[in-house]
Parts: structure tokens; sequence; C-alpha cells
């Protein structure tokens, strides 16, 4: 079959592979429809992670069951599958506390697996997905085509401004700031309109993904960064912040933003992969009583809750997605988010 | 009057001093029943922070009210008042919002107000307060004399033990761990049973502070600290830590204890004046879903959910108070705390 394999700096190439074979009993051979880029494929793409050996790439993708191991009871051959970016069992004590991405079982695409069987990438032909029945999540029917960008999102961009939102508890009439218009940010601000925020203010220099942002329900857009960018939001809100920041880009500059955003007891909900790390500061935290609340989303647990609402329309989180390429040209995918070109590239196999 | 004047590194005189006088129409004199000595106190009797000049200090007590200015409508002369260890006003914003300790227009004991009066460090006879009718809450009527430690509480440790649970999100059925066995910590414990917490790990190596955990409703102790204190809390709960981690001291050592004994997803609600900071380290957080929330408690947001349960005696926080002396002797009461004979020493002018 084919599949992405990274190289090394900006050499992404698609590439005959093995095809997955089951294994452990419990698995599953998921034919991809849909896959896409992460902002976090961008670190190895860019350098800043380096590619020691080539490896197998992509962790967000939605497919159809070919084939199941003899202990799956859930999950069915034919069924329409969205696969969370990482594998989960659903039934250890981590996962059951609604954090599956510290499965005690669980593991990433692209990497062996705890049992020792191998989990594609997800931006190939088709998939090996460890602990089917916990991992995978059924549609109900075979999705419209239009669903399918919409459904992607809940691998991982969806799922991943919810969970910024839900961190730093925006509820009905919470008021709130999105640091970062990448395509979680934007989830972000959709997922706040979706929970009952009564202003959301989003950061965006970019006039596309700002008329994105008020599609999905900002109230405010704010152009200004550091200082600036601070001041504006305290203006908006009777000079003291938000109630609620979600912090989805992940350098010191983007945390800093959100935590001077945070009115006195507000929390900043933070999912934005900590690349300007490692440290936080407390002392202001500590002084205005915010919180930092936050982490690697874990996905797989909100997946039944955000379903049906994409199912019905009611949300459209795959209008992230400006540009689609066929996976034999996914250079041009990665390229194109690479170079700001496209906000979040699909990719057909 | 006699007041508490702090000089220098274990340097604490009782001093006559001008009596308070009314200044700004919403203040109020109190007569001072009961003070104590904070933790936070020791600061500067032990000359980490340094003391570059004489400066009252104190900043927790109850008293009766002797006169009130003209524009004080809620608060009379004769009531019995609790004060928390700030002024406020109970109107701002950010008093609005809960979080009375960045009150617009508040400030400290032992300094000037921001409308130029001057308010009494708590360690002395009387104190002018400002804001009265916000800062001060009167209880239904004169105490019995074995209620007034656990009122005194209300002006800090008790409120702040309580803030620390809150904020770590504790709540019926939660597991808990105390990092510290001071009176913060004790009450932290306190305020986790009342809250409905199913267990609570106070950690601590000292006899008598296990005793009181234990009557304040910890279920289990951990004498350990560091790598051994972290397995043992992971043993007791499913190998991965508890729900919420309250942080009582303020060391670097004591939040890194806290962080590494919350589960995945858990919350570490921390009160300890950041001491060891300033930074937390975000990256163990992220990966874990840890979140970190406190800060500075504003006590005086509690006083009315807590004051219930003190005056009906559901509570007893006054039992961290071991020692009682008269004002003439505070010297004693600094130093108890400072060697460790008590855990928190009661002040009587």
């Amino acid at each position: 079959m084919l599949a992405t394999v990274i190289h090394g700096e900006r050499d992404v190439r698609v590439e005959d592979v093995p095809d997955p074979v089951l294994s452990t009993g419990g698995d599953a051979i998921v034919r991809v429809i849909a896959a896409c880029v992460c902002g976090s494929d961008l670190w190895g793409y860019r350098g800043v992670v380096p590619t020691t050996a080539p490896r197998r790439i992509g962790h967000e993708f939605v497919g159809v069951v070919e084939e199941v191991g003899a202990e799956v009871a859930k999950i069915k051959p034919g069924d329409f599958v969205i696969a969370p970016f990482y594998d989960c069992d659903m039934t250890c004590v981590n996962c059951l506390n609604g954090v599956s991405t510290s499965c005690l079982n669980g593991g990433w695409w692209g990497a062996d697996d705890k049992l020792g069987g191998f989990a594609d990438g997800g931006q190939g032909q088709k998939v090996r997905v460890p602990h089917a029945d916990g991992t995978l999540v059924a549609t109900p029917e075979y999705p419209r085509a239009e669903l399918i960008p919409s459904l992607l999102t809940l691998s991982d961009v969806m799922g991943t401004g919810h969970h910024a939102a839900v961190s730093a508890g925006v509820t009905k009439g919470s008021t709130v700031v999105v640091v970062g218009d990448g395509a979680v940010g934007l989830c972000a601000v959709l997922a706040s309109a979706r929970l009952g925020a009564s202003r959301i203010v989003a950061m965006s220099r970019h006039e596309s993904r700002q008329e994105l942002a008020r599609a999905f329900g900002a109230t405010d857009i704010i152009a200004e960064r550091g200082d600036e960018g601070v001041a504006a939001v305290k203006q908006l809100f009777d000079g003291i912040g938000a109630d609620c920041v979600l912090e989805a880009v992940g350098t010191k500059e983007s945390m800093d933003q959100a935590i001077r955003s945070a009115r006195p007891g507000g929390m900043v909900g933070y999912v934005g992969v900590p690349n300007g790390g490692p440290e936080l500061p407390v002392r202001p935290l500590f002084n205005s009583n915010i919180g930092v609340n936050g982490g690697v989303a874990p996905v797989r647990n909100y997946i039944e809750e955000l379903l049906p609402d994409v199912w019905s329309g009611a949300i459209d989180p795959g209008r992230v997605f400006d540009l689609e390429v066929p996976l034999t040209e996914v250079a041009e995918a990665y390229a194109a988010m690479d170079e700001r070109r496209a906000i979040k590239s699909l990719v057909r196999p």
C-alpha cells in the first residue's frame, strides 16, 4: 500500500509499504477515506524536531473498517469510523477518568503498540488500529460526502479546541479570548460558541481566518499582540480581562499573551503543544488567582459528545480545511501549511 | 495603644503607637479581641524578606466595632466582626467575581489604604478598617469564648485551606492529597472533608499534626517525601495519583511533590505563597493534563459560606491554635512558630 514517510526537513514522500495485518486479536484494519496534516506534523517537516530516520507520519484519519481481530466486539467490517490521534483501550482507569491520552495501554500512530504490533501512520491507504473497540468510534451510518471533513476534525482539531474550552471552564455566559488562529484556535472559537459563551474574542491578524472565526461565533477580533493585544482585551472586559482564555499555539509568547488576557480568578485552557516552555510564571498566576489547565487533548473521550452536532450539521468544523489533495501529492499538503497558504490540508488516499 | 512592630530579623516588639482615627467615611475602628501570627509573617521574622524599616505587622484578627464612619451602613458599633487578611470593598468587579484579593480598591493591613488613611496591622489593640461594609463580616451575636479561635481562622487559614480545596475542584467523592501540615494544610484537610472528599491523605512527618489531621478528616497519613512520597501516594490511588492535590507550603519542592501526586487529568490547588518559584514545569503538566489553580485566597468571599459551620460547631478549625499569649508576649508567639514548637499562635490584646 501507499503511505507517507518523512525523511527529513521538508522531505515527505509517498512510498510503497507493507500492507498492515491483524496481529493482536483486538485490532482492526481501516481503509483510510480521509486524513490530514496537523500543525504538530510541521515540527518534523520544519526540522524543529529532527528526523533521525525515515518514519511513517500522520495521526488524524477517518475510514472504513476492512477486518477486525477475533476479540473485537463493537466495531464491525464496513463501519465508517473516526480515529483519535492516538490509540486507547477506553477501559483503563485513565480512560474512564476522561483522560484517554494517558491510556495505560495506548500509544501513537506510526509506532509499535504496547502489544508489539505496528500501528501505521494515518497519512496512508490503510492503518492497523490497536484496541479497535476502544480507539474507534463508528458513525451511525456511512456519511454523506460533505460531512467527511467535519467528521475528520473529531480526530484532533475539533476535540482539541473543545478541550481548551472545557479546560478553561467555558460555560453559558462566559467571556472568552482565543489566542491562536490556526485550525485548533478556530475550533476553540466554535467550541466556545457551542458551550454558550456570551462573548468570544479571536486574536488574529489574517483576514481569511478572521472571517472563519466570525463564522464560527467570534464576536470580536483583535489583531494586536503583546502589550497592545492585552490592552485591547482588557478594554473589552471591564479593564480586567476575560473569564476564560484558550491558548492554541504553544509558544512562550502565546502563553504569556494568554495569561495576561485572563481576569483575576480566570482560567487559561491550553492545548498548544508547549514549544517555547518549559516554564509557567507562578507568581503572576498566584497573585491574580489565574489557573492553567489543559494539555494533550483526550479527544477520544469527546467524540460521542461532539459527533451528534457534526452529524446534524449544527457545527461544521470541517470548514477549517481549505486545501484538499490526493495522497500522492501529500508533499503539497505540508508545503501549503508550512507556507501558511493553507489553514489545514485534507488528504484523500 | 499597643501594637506589634517588626524591626528586623527575629525582632518583633510591642510598642506604643497612635490610636487609629476614622478618616474616610467608609471606615471603622475595631478593638481587637484576638489576632494571630501567620506563616507568612515568619518571612520577615526570619529575614527571608528583609525589614528595611520598622513596620506594623499582623493581618488576621477578630474584634468589636467601636466606631464607624458616616458612610458605613451595614456594620455597627458593638458588632463582633471577622476581618479577612486584606481590606476590600466587595462592590468592584473583582470582588463580585469572587476574587476580593484583587479588589480594585483594596489593600493590606499595616499600610496606607488607597484613600490615604493608614490601615493598622492586626497584631495590636485597635485597627482602622477601610471599606468597613465590604471588609468586615459581623457574627449573628457576640460569640461564646470557645468559638473565638475558630472564628479567627476565617481571617485566613480556614478560608485559605478552603480555597485550596475549591481551586482543586474538591467535591463529593474526590480523592485528595494535602501537601503541607501547617495550619493551612490542616485546614485544607478539614475543608476537603467538609466538601465531601472520599479519601484524604495528609502528608506529614509530625505526630501531633498527624493527629490533628486525622481529627479533621484525614483518612491516611504519608510521612515520606520526594520520590518515596509520590510512590506511596500512587500506591493508594490505582497507581496513578489523586484527583485533587492541595499545596499549602509554597516551595519548589512542595509544588513538585504536589504535581507528581496528581493523577492524569487531576488538579493542583495551591495556596502556599510561592517562595521557591518562580516557574511551573509546563511539559509534565501538559503531558498528563494536570491543571494548576489557586493563589492568594480570597477569604472574604468565603466567610459567609463557612461561618454557619463554625458557628454551629460543625467544624472547629480553631484547633490549629496550640499556643495562646497576651499581646505583650507576641515575641514568644513568633518564636514558638519559628522553632516549630507551635503550629499557630493566638495573641490576645
